[in-house]
């Protein structure tokens, strides 16, 4: 095959817009939409950046120039799913001017203290800018489900909630691309097992890690009706398999790339005469 | 000559510990430090690249397992010398997760209703992350010299506050590098043409750029005075000619990259039993 980077197949393969949504039956060790292997696959990811921090600096000039729009990506997934490797390997290909990442971590006091998505609105990115959610508003449904942190009825509340303030960003011009990356308990098990015998990476590992690993099939469940509720036109999810962490980045880039080409970004038009800045460049006095 | 990468010369022939500073005579299209061409520059931050980002983990991971130490690089200079340039090419280097750039534009309301350092304070990096600072508090030495946007006085007071600031911020444990992109004042003429000339660099265009550009020599006067009044040990100053964009981006990564090798930074000793968790990871029953 080409080194011709794939998009609508890949997308549209991944891409849920209404639930109910079966974990169990989308398998983690697959690539749908994109007939390669692993290395047309990097070499796709590859061919598709220059086009990737074009387009990101159309939108960033946008911004710049009054434009309205941006793109949030929310990426969510168990631990070693790749949420950190996906930015440095997609995310990385643009101009990280243009890109604000937040990593949200257990909420703080202050935090706890505003309803769950005050920290979450306080991290949108401005107009122009790429923001990337490393965990997000859906931990508030998801790990608070799972370990019972919010009563039943508040996290009930929170699915519509989330449903209604993402409608009314995405109607304020913020795409919003939502991302599980989907691995197998046996995947988990192999990377958490490589972060052991690697000295350099056992400041990743957390013996909670173990802990939060029991409740995998809680963890399931939660991300079945977390997705199945919140899954819209407006705001999709997209279950993307990522045991083959290559398939992971194109479908992030691919994903990335869709979106802007949807924006029809152009350059945006000169506000001042440049012919007339030319003539006054021109004949200026040396100002030394 | 190899593509080793240079340090210590490169980054010896750029450091300003203390005033006085006379720009005129530092030249901005020379390449101090560096015995090579244009090819060899690049080839050395080519070179330099996977150690950066080796080094920018540690410094990462030092952060998450308590380490106190971050990095603050302060980029300043005239209109297009090449501050956003620097970052796309050098910051871009290493994992946009460990980088939070912030780019300084004119003061709100709310931000003037506090001491000029109250933005710049809350815009620092967390332990383990690389702050870049696009623009700065010098801006209120340097256009509030140049403009008159504050009482002659309060600009001698913020010289003192800021020398004092960094000094405490050092000692806490952030490696401060302070750079001035060096460019001549026929280059930005050159660079403001180039823009006007192709329409998807209009947006980067204000007309205002002209009225600035008048002011050279007291934008000139205002960097003499700023370096010199605040270059120190504790955070020196660096005067990086800047015309040749592959020195200025080769010296950037210089000065990352002797910081960070500066830290000693080893990775974080596990703070559990690595052995155990292994054991309980072998015999754990499957979650699912």
């Amino acid at each position: 095959m080409s080194v011709s980077f794939p998009t609508s197949d890949l997308t549209a393969a991944l891409r849920i817009t209404e639930g109910p949504v079966d974990l169990s039956a989308i398998e983690t060790d697959v690539a749908p939409g994109f007939d390669g292997d692993k290395e047309d696959g990097k070499a796709a990811l590859f061919a598709m950046g220059a086009e990737l921090a074009d387009l990101q600096e159309r939108l960033f000039a946008q911004g710049v120039a009054g434009g309205t729009r941006n793109i949030l990506l929310v990426l969510q997934g168990m631990d070693t799913s790749g949420k950190g490797g996906t930015l440095r390997s997609t995310v990385g290909l643009v101009d990280p001017q243009g890109v604000r990442i937040t990593s949200f971590k257990a909420p703080t006091e202050e935090e706890r203290a505003h309803d769950f998505l005050w920290r979450i609105t306080r991290a949108l990115p401005p107009v122009g800018v790429i923001g990337v959610f490393d965990r997000s508003h859906y931990e508030d449904v998801l790990i608070a489900r799972v370990r019972e942190l919010a009563p039943a009825e508040e996290i009930e509340r929170r699915y519509e909630a989330i449903t209604a303030w993402e409608a009314d960003l995405a109607a304020r011009g913020t795409t919003i691309i939502k991302c599980m990356l989907h691995i197998s308990a046996e995947e988990q098990k192999e990377r958490l097992l490589a972060r052991l015998e690697k000295p350099e990476k056992h400041w990743k590992y957390n013996v909670g890690d173990l802990e939060e690993r029991k409740l995998w099939p809680a963890y399931q469940e939660a991300y079945e009706i977390a997705i199945g509720r919140t899954a819209t036109e407006a705001a999709p999810w997209h279950v993307i398999p990522a045991d083959r962490k290559w398939y992971r980045n194109l479908a992030i880039g691919s994903l990335l790339h869709e979106a802007l080409v949807a924006m029809d970004l152009t350059w945006p038009k000169a506000d001042f005469d440049v012919e007339e800045q030319k003539r006054l460049l021109a004949e200026e006095k040396p100002p030394v």
